[in-house]
């Protein structure tokens, strides 16, 4: 595929998701539950937010994708994201992890080793430092708090080789985002500054991969087209507005709007391997 | 009542709460907390977002009324509802029930059974598959995560009978919202599409209820008047907005705003029993 | 210093905050914690939202400033604060505590007793009935729920007098907002009654408070300041709004761009004593 056919694949992708709506079944942190709803809402797919040990089986009945995120981690919902990875995987539902300040407590990385072993992950969705904490065994990470220290660029080698040894998709984001599955690879040149000063924006990113995942079998072409076009309606969404709170309702709005000739123009996925 | 006085008792009644600023104690879940608080603060209440069994009781002494929603569902959750259910009961203090996702998953399903059960609740709102789940005796009810499969009519007969039964206020929203105390029965025709693209719409619906039942002595007429006054809000949001996003920035702006003579002429709160 | 010099003085703190993006440590309420990470995104610091116990003392390691909320509370969150609190004393971090229904319930006002004899606060910032509760031993204190019944004018005297006492900076908001650590005191004259129809517009003025502390070493500066300047970007807010969804927007923008000329012009923090 070149760059032409992943702007189709995207606008195919989201005609899809609107067409079949599918339940993203979310156990995220207290920060972000609002805004990652309203995420899944206006890309079209429906949101439902549970980690209650007792109903994870029930939900994953009508899962079309579960994200997992471990932001404000409780050991509980360590537990919640392990019942429901497993009740998924059974059903062969496509699980994605945020693993958010992995890197800057030994809680969350220790938990998303945990996760990784027992859950088949599909996609992982990080910024540099969070990703390059999966690969590093040495101390030399540098994270503060859940901000990135370190860039794409002096990851990608890594998280080539992490993903073909992991056998699962990699997404690495920053100014360029770098998604790998260990074979092929893709940067996506869409995106804005103004989503570092809106929190949660990373989140959603990985909420955005998770609606593309319930309704595309490939995740790799699925990861790509959702963080290109959740790039482009930040793009879109910087245009008309004047700070962090117009940009953030601006950008729900471009998510649920997006023209599809804007994105035939505008989505920049390329395949570099 | 006609449908005229239905607009006029409206606007009394907003006018009251905003004159008493009644506190609305909810009890809800993780995704609507800020949301809720925000509609009620629109209204013109004030809002207690407050759990800990330690200061159920407390609470309920300046309690204007009592909002429970089951979403985001924890079994300690569960027990925060009873014990300030029980206090609120016992004060005469109005006590409205949102069955978030009940007939999903049992958990939900028993909580809202051993709410009924144990607390004496006023008003109950929900979308047409969790009502259904309240009397539907058979695994039939067609619902996937939080999101109705039924239609409001499919429900209307079972919903006035349960009223009857149960002696409780019931409002069912949908396109057509209907409310019945199984004697009377109100429809409502506002609302709008783009409720159904912003999380939490539903929860604030029944938050409005709350806040209508804090000055309202008659439930049913608190429900009817409080969901034509809301969605009417939506419909005014609509016009001035271009998505989910700067909807629900309209949404709080219109429950604010709206002027008195917009209700007298486009309230549609209509007695049909 | 005058209160030209206060202006001065803001616009430099804030350069620095930009500049250093300290990382501000939240312990929480459920209500508030996506608008005060927000909040401080728009200032130019970076939230880190975290409560279990297992992480505390990892993120104090590069933490500029702790901020302690007691909204929504939990034993187990209770501590979370005393163990983060104990951290940050060790290293020297600024702690600033919002005790959110302080005096409305046992349960909060003696959690931040608890709080207050074991953590080294740095600066406490509440409305007129919550700072009350700390030095009124009478149950005479008027409150009803979250909001205030007192004015800043009735605790004045009584703040005064606990500031020195405790040797700490108390910050007691309200139409005037009074700031001393009872020796010198200041008033700000900026604000907007619209924050007073939005959730948690207290707690993110605690939160700026928290931001300019991480970085301006004299608090009782640095909490003048900080609601000097959220309060004038409230009024800038206000100007382009129609409500309080469409002023929560701006004022993240306000609080991202208030221009320094602005802030020169309009910003009035008044020493008085």
């Amino acid at each position: 595929m070149n760059e032409q056919d992943f702007s189709k694949r995207t606008i195919e992708i989201l005609r899809k998701i609107r067409k079949q709506q599918p339940l993203i079944h979310h156990i995220t942190n207290f920060v972000v539950m609002n805004s990652t709803a309203n995420v899944t809402l206006a890309i079209g797919a429906s949101p439902i937010m549970a980690h209650s040990h007792e109903e994870m089986e029930a939900i994953s009945a009508f899962t079309g994708a579960l994200n997992l995120n471990i932001g404000t981690l409780m050991p509980y919902w360590i537990d919640s994201m392990l019942i429901a990875g497993r009740a998924a995987g059974k059903r062969g539902i496509p699980i994605i992890l945020d693993p958010v300040g992995s890197g800057a407590t030994p809680l969350r990385t220790e938990a998303v080793k945990k996760i990784l072993a027992e859950v088949p992950v599909t996609v992982i969705r990080g910024n540099a430092s969070e990703v390059m904490s999966l690969f590093n065994k040495e101390d030399g990470i540098r994270i503060r708090g859940v901000d990135s220290l370190e860039t794409v660029d002096a990851v990608r080698d890594g998280v080539y080789r992490l993903a073909k040894e992991l056998k699962k998709v990699i997404a690495v984001t920053g100014e360029v985002d770098f998604v790998t599955n260990g074979e092929k690879a893709i940067e996506v040149h869409n995106g804005h500054p103004m989503f570092g000063r809106v929190t949660g924006t990373g989140c959603a990113a990985t909420t955005a991969i998770s609606c593309f995942c319930a309704v595309e079998p490939d995740p790799l072409t699925a990861a790509a087209c959702a963080l290109g076009y959740y790039g482009l309606a930040g793009e879109e969404a910087a245009l008309t507005s004047n700070g962090p709170g117009s940009f953030q309702a601006a950008l729900y709005d471009a998510l649920y709007n997006l023209p599809e000739e804007t994105m035939m123009a505008k989505l920049k996925i390329k395949p570099v391997k």
